[in-house]
C-alpha cells in the first residue's frame, strides 16, 4: 500500500506513509488515542505506548529516552532546538553561528533572533556546499557565542558535513553544536558528538507530523515559546501518539536494512552521475566526487540553459517527480541559498532522491527520458539555442557606448533567469578571444548565475557594477 | 471501530477517532502524503485534498477558507491566535485583557507577554464561571489594549461566555476578541462575531495534530514565531493533509447531527445534575442552572471532603473514566486556577463529558456506582468522618494562645488538601454558633477551598493572616 510509485524520485521531500507505519497507526488509534497524561484507563494505555515508543527510538538513535522529545514536525523541532539552546545560553551571549547552507528553518530562526536583539554570523561553504571548518569554529571562538548550528548532511546536494569534528571543537570552546541531521538518519549514523539534533519522520515513510528533539543530558536549553508540561516542557499540547508510534516503527524498519540499502541506492545514485552528462550537454552534477563525501540516496545536477521548473514539468510529464532549486523555496523566485553559496548556477537544477521502491531499471528510465525533456524546454525558452540559433532580437548586441570602452553591450534587462546566462554564452563567441563584453541584468538569480557560468566554462567575470537607470552591468572577458 | 466505551465520560479531553475520520486518512494516505506545496503530481493531488478540506471546513464554520489555517493543535492555534494578535497590534499598545477562566494556554501566552515587556489584565467571573462582561470591557477600553481573549464556553466547567456582545462592545473600542472556540463548535455555534478564533479537532473525533486558526479578513495579526510560507504564513512546515482531511471529516459528520445530538447529550446532564446531589451528600454541582448559559454535554460537581484524582481512581476502577480538577494541571499541585476564580472547592471536583457513544443506561449506572465510589475514598482518607468519627488526633484542636481571642485554634499545617477543610468542617459544630476559631493551614489550595465551603455552607470567613512560621491563620465564625 502507498508506494509512491517507482518515477517518485523526490524521497527527500518526504514519502508516503511506510506499511509498517501505517499498520501501527491504526493499531494505536485503538489503544493510543487519548492524552498520555491522563490519569484515566485510555491515558495510561496511551502513556505505555509512548512510552514504549520513546525508548525504541532512544535506542535506535543512541541517547537517552529523556533525552528526547516528539514536536510536531522537523521543522518545529529545529527551530526550537535552535532558538532553545541560544535562550538556554543566554548568559554566554546573543551570538548564533550557522553554515550558509542550512536549511531555511535555519535562516527563519536566525532572523527572528536578529530582530530580537541577536546576533547571526554565517560561515562559508566550498563549490561541493561543504562548510568551511576552520571558519566555522574560528567564528564559534568569538565574543559572544551561544550557539553553532550545522546540518549533518545538505539537504539540496547531499554533502556531509563534518558535524564530528565540529562537535568536538566547539566542546572545547564550551559552544554547544545543533545538528539537523534528518536526510543523515535515513541511511547513516546518529551524530552521536551533537548535544542536540533534530530530525522529520517523513523522510523515512512516518506519518507527518512528527518531529525528533534530541537534547543531551547537561545541555543548556530553555523553552523559546510558551510551553505546556507536555514533553518535559519541550513541546506544546497533548502528544500525538499514534503518530509518534508509526514514526517510530517506520523510523526501525527503515533503519534495519540501511547498510544495504544505503550500498544499493548509492550505486543507483553513481549510475545517474555518470549518466546525466553523458546524456545531455551542458550539465553538470554538483557535490563532492568522493560518495563517502555525501548521503547515499541524493543527487543534484544542474543544466544550463534552462529553468529548472520547466524541467521538472516536463518529467512529471513523463512520469518523474523531482525537486527544483531550493526544495523550500521553489514557489518563491528567490534564487536557492544554498546554490547561491556554493557558487552554482540556480536555474536549471534538479534534485533526484531516492526511496527503496526504486531500482536500476527505473534509473535507466529516468536517464533514457532525461535528454527529450531537456530538450523540450530549451526549445521552449525564447531566445534558446535549439530555439533561434540565430543573434537574438529580444537581447540585442549593441555598440559599446562612447563613454566606455568594455566592448559591446547586451541587454538582458527585464529577461529572467536563464535568459542573461543564455544570452551570454550566446554572444560570448562573437567577440575575440581577450576582449570584454557587458551584460545588463536585473534578474536577482543573474549576479551568482552569471558567476557561476564564468567560471564553469573558464570565463572571467571581470567586475560588475550598479546601473543608475536599475540592474547591474556586468564585465565578462573571453579567456577561451 | 475505535468506540472510546460506554463508561468514558472525558470527551472534552478528547475522543477516539470518529469513523469517518479514520476512513478518510486512511484514503489520504494515497493521495495526500505529499508536501502540497511541491509540483510534483503528488504534491499537487495532496493540493487539492487540502484545497477541498479548507473549503469544506470554511464552509461549516461560515468564514472564507483562506481565513482558515490548519496547525498542530488546538493549543498552538491559541497560542498563535493570542500573540499573533499582540503582535499584529503591536502600534495600539502592549495590553492583553483576558478572563480569569481561559484555558491555560492562555495564561501561558500571558504570561510570556509579560516576560518579554507586555501587560496583561484579567477580568473577574461569576460563581457559575461568566465572565464580568462590564468588567471586561471597561479594562479593554483602557489605554494600550492590543487585543481582548474570552472562550466561548469554560472547558472545566461549560459555562458559556457573552462572546457575541464581547466581540461588538469591542468592535467599537476597537480592539479584535480572540475567541477560543473548540468545545463549543462541536454542538452549538462558531463565534460569528469574532475577528480571531481557533478550536482543537480532537474534540469532535478529529486526529491529533489539528488545530483550527481563523484570522478573518481585516483582522490584524502577524506570526508572533518564526514561520514559512506553509498555511499563509501562519504555521510552521508542510500541511498535515490526511489529518486535515480526517478532521474536517469528522467536524462535518459531528455537526451534521449536532441540533438533535446536543439535546439527547443535554437530557442526560441534567439527569447527572439532578441526580448527584441526590445520590451522595455534601456535593454540590457548578456551573450556572440554565441549561442555555452552558455547554450541552458537561457538567461538573464537587464532593466534599475528598480528594478528587482519588474518586477518579475510585471510578476508573468501577469503568468510568472523568476528570478531575483542572483539566490542564492535573498532574501538577497547583489548583484548578477556573475553580479558584469562581471561588469553587477545588479539590473533589469531577467532570463528567458525554460523547454521542453515552446513553441513559451507562449515566444510570454511573449514578449507581459514584455513591460507593465516593464512600471508599471518604473512608480512605486519613481523619475522614467516615473513617474515623472520633475527634482526630492528627489535627488537634487546641486551646487560645494567651495572647489572642479567637477561640480554638486547629492547626492543620502539613496537611494537604481536602484534609483542611475536613478538619474544619468537623471542629465547627464543636463551638457555639457566633464564637470563633482559627485554623492553621499550609497547602496552597486550602485558601480558595476554606473560603469556598464557608460560603457553601453559609458560615463566615472573618480573615486570614500569615504566619511567621509558615502557612496562613483563618478565622471562621460558626453562624449556623
Amino acid at each position: 500500500m502507498n508506494q509512491p510509485g517507482s518515477g517518485y524520485l523526490d524521497a527527500a521531500a518526504g514519502l508516503p506513509l511506510h506499511p509498517v507505519a501505517a499498520e501501527a497507526m491504526q493499531a494505536a488509534w485503538q489503544d493510543g488515542w487519548a492524552d498520555p497524561s491522563r490519569l484515566t484507563g485510555a491515558g495510561r494505555r496511551s502513556a505505555v505506548l509512548l512510552d514504549a515508543a520513546r525508548q525504541a527510538a532512544a535506542a535506535e538513535l543512541g541517547v537517552r529516552p529523556d533525552e528526547l522529545s516528539f514536536l510536531p514536525s522537523g521543522v518545529h523541532a529545529l527551530q526550537q532546538a535552535v532558538l532553545g539552546s541560544l535562550a538556554g545560553r543566554r548568559r554566554a551571549g546573543n551570538v548564533l553561528v550557522h553554515s550558509a547552507v542550512e536549511h531555511s528553518a535555519v535562516f527563519a530562526a536566525a532572523d527572528w533572533h536578529r530582530q530580537h536583539g541577536g546576533q547571526a554570523l554565517v560561515a562559508g561553504v566550498d563549490p561541493t556546499a561543504r562548510v568551511d571548518l576552520a571558519e566555522f569554529v574560528e567564528l564559534a571562538r568569538g565574543p559572544g557565542v551561544a550557539t553553532a548550528v550545522l546540518q549533518a548532511a545538505n539537504h539540496e546536494v547531499g554533502t556531509r558535513q563534518p558535524v564530528a569534528e565540529a562537535a568536538g571543537q566547539l566542546a572545547e570552546l564550551g559552544v554547544p553544536l545543533v545538528v539537523d541531521a534528518g536526510h543523515e538518519l535515513v541511511y547513516g549514523q546518529a551524530p552521536a558528538a551533537a548535544p542536540i539534533f533534530t530530525a522529520d519522520a517523513r523522510l523515512w515513510g512516518g506519518p507527518a507530523g512528527v518531529g525528533l528533539l534530541v537534547v543531551r543530558q547537561g545541555s543548556r536549553w530553555r523553552p523559546p515559546f510558551p510551553v505546556d508540561e507536555a514533553e518535559s516542557g519541550r513541546a506544546l499540547g497533548p502528544a500525538n501518539v499514534p503518530a509518534i508510534v508509526a514514526a517510530v516503527a517506520s523510523l526501525r524498519a527503515t533503519r534495519a536494512g540501511r547498510a544495504a540499502e544505503g550500498r544499493r541506492l548509492a550505486g543507483l545514485i553513481e549510475r545517474i552521475r555518470d549518466g546525466v552528462p553523458r546524456a545531455v550537454s551542458d550539465t553538470v552534477v554538483l557535490g563532492p566526487d568522493d560518495p563517502a563525501a555525501r548521503l547515499p540516496h541524493l543527487v543534484t545536477f544542474s543544466c544550463l540553459y534552462l529553468d529548472g521548473e520547466a524541467l521538472l514539468t516536463e518529467l512529471d510529464r513523463r512520469g518523474f517527480a523531482v525537486s527544483s532549486g531550493s526544495s523550500c523555496t521553489a514557489d518563491t523566485l528567490t534564487p536557492s541559498h544554498v546554490l547561491v553559496a556554493m557558487g552554482a548556477l540556480t536555474s536549471g537544477n534538479v534534485r533526484i532522491s531516492l526511496h527503496p521502491g526504486v531500482g536500476q531499471a527505473d534509473v535507466e528510465r529516468f536517464l533514457a527520458v532525461l535528454p527529450e525533456a531537456v530538450a523540450a524546454v530549451r526549445g521552449q525558452a525564447p531566445g534558446s539555442p535549439a530555439a533561434r540559433p540565430a543573434p537574438a532580437a529580444d537581447a540585442a548586441l549593441t555598440d559599446p557606448a562612447p563613454n566606455q570602452d568594455h566592448g559591446p553591450v547586451l541587454d538582458s534587462r527585464g529577461r529572467r533567469c536563464p535568459l542573461p546566462v543564455l544570452d551570454l554564452a550566446r554572444a560570448l563567441p562573437g567577440i575575440e578571444v581577450g576582449s570584454e563584453l557587458t551584460v545588463l541584468a536585473d534578474d536577482p538569480a543573474a549576479a551568482s548565475d552569471l558567476a557561476a557560468w564564468c567560471r564553469m566554462r573558464g570565463q572571467q567575470l571581470v567586475d560588475q557594477a550598479g546601473l543608475d537607470s536599475g540592474g547591474t552591468a556586468y564585465r565578462v572577458r573571453r579567456l577561451r
